[in-house]
């Protein structure tokens, strides 16, 4: 299932360089990429190889098209982006199974759920009562879909994915196995030292276009709902708790946790492992380092960052101590300004 | 289903202010609340909000009345823990599902396994060989209950839960999806750089009251049992290690990590991605904040903190650069000591 | 099912003291063990309690057999490594499930998978097109084999792991439940603020010997593979990102974060919740401490350290208030310096 490169242009714009007729099977990175691979020049550090690379087609900057050109000897399609113009290019490309409808066998679907005739519902997945499955939807083996949940046009839940009552998710999303959404958010009161349960009443709302990773978890709300945006984007083993609001086109790499209530504005990124407190306000385009704490709102954009630097062991020892003394060191800073001071006033 | 204010002042104590016919159906926030609904003001902040709720009914502290009185128009509760007796009302409340009781009939339910008549063992679930589901327990879609397991009376379980081989877990938990407990240990002796594993023969005994959240997982022990005492509250995505203690009400946040043997007094707090290393003891009364690593043991209670403070990345870069060279800074302090030493000394 | 300690003797090797026919049952520790058990003495630090211990048999090291040798009343086996030593008794010992073979009826097994007749694969289990289950492995209930994916012989699937398309791990594995295995990689390209989506073509490749732990979660590459190497050792909650390479016999503590691209060396150990950048590459025998940052590469074997260290939450307050001005600490040393040498040059 080739494609001419003409074809790609038509398609998405860019200025050819080369024969429109070359055609391209699949995607290659630089330095593997052959005759059949069409392959991208995303970076300028990589000019050289890119000069060298075998691939039928290259994606890349006018910029970098001078140094290229030379030593290229396939088409080449020139762009502001591309590595965007790569992921469209390779979303064409890529092989796809083919799409499956219907309901399996050996699912427990119940009598009030309904499902679209253009979606598939695989092996040993249980649809609740009033589950709705929308066109073109794929839910794989093993997933359950808990009672009145919604699954929208298009989106694609991998096995063994947990979605559970009234949580709905909109089109085109991606949730992949272990994901569990609309669990409990942890809202307990406490009374003499024991924990009394608060239900947690509310759903999870999730927009169009979102990705979920594996072993994600999404906690409904308390009272009101849980809400990712549109277009957000979320990482393997990441926590969101109860009642938070992700803004629309916020990407969160792995293993990041966010506690309840946080509400996150729109275009922020997550660095892995960060982690931010429960209760307090993100503004849009704010990005976060990896392994950070963000333990206060952040009313201005940009980036912020926290973690302790890594060392050598004995470095860190030795640093270590005295970060667990800087106030002594600063005592010892003030005696010395004072000594100073009277010394200068003798 | 409404209730009667009356009846529920009969049931939970407090001071009733108001007509005890007042009847509330739900539950909601302050500024959401209408006529129907019971509401609380779990905070003086607040006071101004709740005084000018909506709500047919609201649950207060009598220190906040005063100011609430003169504008509420609906009844008022007034107790010392509004927050807890908010929880008891909202549990009384909550929309609840039909109880379903009996065995699906797609699990998989090995012969010398039992099951209560009172139980529900939803569809795809696994019940190995004496496993053990007693009265009013509920087992949802897809569990896995291994060899010889136990599951205690009125427990939940939702979806998609691994409960493996002789595990106990008591009366009235709740284990959400994706949870697994009972994996194995961590556990390996190492033979010049290879890891030879140890058989880990151990249990995983969960007391009850026990809520344990969506992807956590707990470790069976190595040949003594990991523990887990009454009403411990474990929210999602957090590790406990094999043979860990976990003392009666302590209660984890997200993504917190236990490694082995590592045991925790009760009345405990951690705040999310707190980490504590193995083999160490913590004792009663210990509250630990986010994203804090306990490295050594903690002899008396009281809260701990140690996390990097989060700033604007250029700020962090020159902070932490200094963080690197404090073992300079300080000779550079010392060095002015005794040069300030031998000038007074002229 | 006892074992003569001649027999052990016979297999493992090691010096026997006492009776070769001793006969041992099982494993206990030292404070448990009984005539019918064999224990270890792993650290000299529990040399006292060895000499007391009733375990019928001990195995320790020869320095410290003249201490044990006096109170001991059972066998002994002297050996270099007693850990090792125990790890491999513990497994002849430990109580084994009757090995199961053949496919439970309620498993939805597509015509063109292929499982070999002494491998079992459990109830609620999907095998997509071409999965292959090799001889003795063993696919516990509720898990799901992709197309084309490959289970080793001898590997053990727990309950409700998610192994996805083309995935394929080696001989004599052991993956928990929960973990996912071939989800997406987290690859997007952004187009004025908006993700766009890599499809993620590789797989991931796992050797021979390797564990993976409950809820672990290991992306497949975007173009080129995935690669865990023979004798790795993941412990839980371990999220590794698209295209990482993991060498031979490096071990991973729970709740490790490894991003894109990281390529790390053999017999390297991350403590809990170390945290690894994308695209760097860390030399072998590299040791990171628990909570710790990789946020560069290392070339250089060692440990390497860098968490903050815990205190009392007043005391933190104080010096993380200190780390965030430790620049204006440093102009006030700089001033001091400048004033010192004024006051020296007059």
């Amino acid at each position: 299932m080739g494609m001419r490169i003409g074809e790609l242009v038509e398609r998405f714009g860019g200025q050819l360089q080369g024969d429109p007729d070359t055609e391209v099977r699949s995607i290659a990175p630089l330095e593997r990429a052959g005759p059949a691979d069409i392959s991208f020049l995303g970076t300028g550090k990589l000019r050289a190889q890119a000069a060298h690379s075998r691939a039928g087609a290259l994606i890349l900057s006018p910029l970098d098209e001078p140094e290229v050109a030379g030593s290229h000897e396939g088409a080449r399609i020139l762009t502001g982006n591309p590595y965007a113009y790569f992921a469209r290019t390779a979303q064409l490309l890529a092989p796809k199974e083919a799409p499956r409808a219907g309901i399996h066998p050996s699912a427990a679907v119940h009598e009030s759920a309904r499902v679209d005739p253009s979606a598939w519902v695989g092996p040993h997945v249980t649809l609740e009562a009033g589950a709705v499955i929308e066109a073109g939807a794929v839910v794989d083996a093993g997933c359950y879909i808990g009672r009145e949940a919604l699954v929208g046009e298009h989106t694609h839940f991998f096995a063994n994915v947990s979605f559970l009552a009234r949580c709905v998710i909109g089109a085109r999303g991606v949730v992949h196995s272990g994901a569990v959404i609309g669990g409990d958010g942890f809202g307990f009161a406490v009374d003499e030292g024991v924990y009394i349960k608060i239900p947690q009443t509310g759903r999870v709302l999730i927009g169009d276009d979102v990705d979920i990773g594996a072993s994600t978890t999404i906690d409904r709300g308390a009272m009101d709902d849980t809400v990712i945006e549109d277009g957000v984007k979320l990482d393997n083993q990441i926590q969101i708790g109860h009642n938070c609001h992700i803004g629309a086109h916020t990407a969160m790499a792995g293993c990041v946790g966010v506690a309840g209530s946080a509400v996150i504005g729109k275009y922020c990124t997550f660095g892995g492992a960060a982690m931010v407190n429960g209760h307090i306000t993100i503004a849009d385009h704010v990005h976060i380092t990896a392994g950070t704490l963000v333990s206060n709102s952040i009313a201005e954009p940009g980036r912020y960052t926290g973690f302790y630097p890594i060392a050598p062991n004995a470095e860190w020892e030795r640093n270590a101590a005295l970060v667990r003394n800087l106030s002594s060191l600063r005592a010892r800073i003030r005696a010395l300004e004072k000594e100073l001071k009277a010394l200068e006033g003798r």
